[in-house]
């Protein structure tokens, strides 16, 4: 749990990254044996592009530049759970085994509360794929990153 | 419908043209007011990104070059039904009609059958988007165009 605290708050400090840079505030990183071997903020903004959301951002990096097996055996950490793109993005790239810091639920009540979502976790369970997901870690936190969405 | 099909016609060419770039067979376009305002092809290979789907590509440069209002109206037309990642960015694009050609259980059962996945209709349904998913149309024809696939 310690070291899920450590990369939840370097997600966060990357979420407050993007946000310094006019993009979403979210963040994003993978973590194969321990080590950070990715990171990614959202880009939306910079890029002209809604789809640039951290954890699309690090699974097209990532997927680019390591094989398919340190795929399959990194943690994505992110600032918040993944929305259904990512997740989507999330699953082809091979990687099943997320943790997040703020759930997806408390975003939605956050900036949208009229909206409805499928979480992360039911989408991989209805694609029968066995995954790992942890969170909340550290939500409060995670939450405070919001402050900075200009 | 034979309206449908003369635009489910085009999505085909535009899969077999992406094909023969070296790209996946997929193509999509998008029609407002009866014409055709933006066209996509799968870029997958061709970007070195594993999510440039046609309907991706299609949502984001739609979305860079027209009005919220404009991608509402919008029809969006698709070699084959959107997978869930994309399925997601055409629902962040405020896009609500699809028509495709080939059926996601076709094509599942083309190339992955031991593959789940979820509908675009039952992810709109979920988002309680008043959706209109219309398909298959010429699926037989939409079929066809994996034959080019390499």
């Amino acid at each position: 749990m310690a070291q899920h605290e450590q990369f939840i708050r370097q997600c966060i400090a990357l979420a407050i990254s993007a946000a310094k840079k006019g993009n979403e505030p979210f963040g994003a990183l993978l973590v194969h044996g321990g080590k950070v071997i990715m990171t990614a903020e959202n880009t939306v903004t910079g890029d002209n592009d809604f789809t640039r959301h951290a954890e699309l951002n690090l699974v097209v990096n990532s997927q680019r530049a390591f094989s398919s097996d340190m795929l399959q055996e990194s943690i994505l950490y992110t600032s918040t759970a993944p929305c259904i793109l990512c997740t989507g993005a999330i699953w082809f790239a091979g990687i099943s085994k997320i943790v997040y810091s703020v759930s997806y639920e408390s975003f939605v009540k956050l900036v949208a509360p009229e909206y409805k979502y499928i979480s992360c976790k039911e989408i991989f369970q209805r694609l029968e794929t066995a995954a790992e997901i942890v969170g909340p870690i550290l939500e409060k936190e995670g939450l405070g990153g919001f402050q900075f969405w200009k």
